[in-house]
């Protein structure tokens, strides 16, 4: 099945059981599903962003982000339906996983 | 000998030594020795992170940088003098060798 761009209440819906894990700080900005990561160090935070580069190139569905040594900050979006898809969430529980795995 | 500052005459200098090569694209932005890398696909462009990356901690000298995709966005910046140094000259110019060696 395509992916499919998610409706404001299915966006709401998905953001709640997001935030139902321990990090409790994913929120939409821009229309893009948003999170700072925070690392101890340098070498933290880019193991972080390797795995989920790993995960998000077999999944052919990438992150935007920015990092400034221990901090990572995170946007995801779905340009092929112009919005939020089920991907989005995905990649959102996969990096609070890994992340989790490190810190 | 201490990490130093460079003033705008050695900042010029440096500039100018740095974009005779390839690349010739290198600017100060806000204060920042700024760079935007394009590849292929994310897969150089991250491969390109990851070469850099051990780099930097290597020298404990680190990028501040953003990836969309198959792009990165370069902004090196030296802390630890409030402005630049030859720390950021000697990693811009790393930068364009490990990018020059993927693309």
């Amino acid at each position: 099945m395509a992916n499919q761009k998610l409706t404001a209440e299915e966006i709401h819906t998905a953001l709640v059981e997001l935030n139902s894990d321990a990090s409790q700080d994913w929120v939409i900005e821009d229309g893009k599903l948003s999170k700072t990561f925070k690392f101890k160090n340098f070498q933290q935070a880019f193991g972080f962003m390797t795995t989920c580069a790993l995960y998000a190139e077999r999944k052919n569905h990438h992150p935007e982000w920015s990092n400034v040594y221990n901090r990572v900050d995170v946007q995801l979006v779905s340009h092929d339906v112009s919005g939020l898809s089920v991907k989005d969430f995905d990649l959102a529980k996969k990096m609070d996983e890994f992340a989790g795995s490190i810190a």
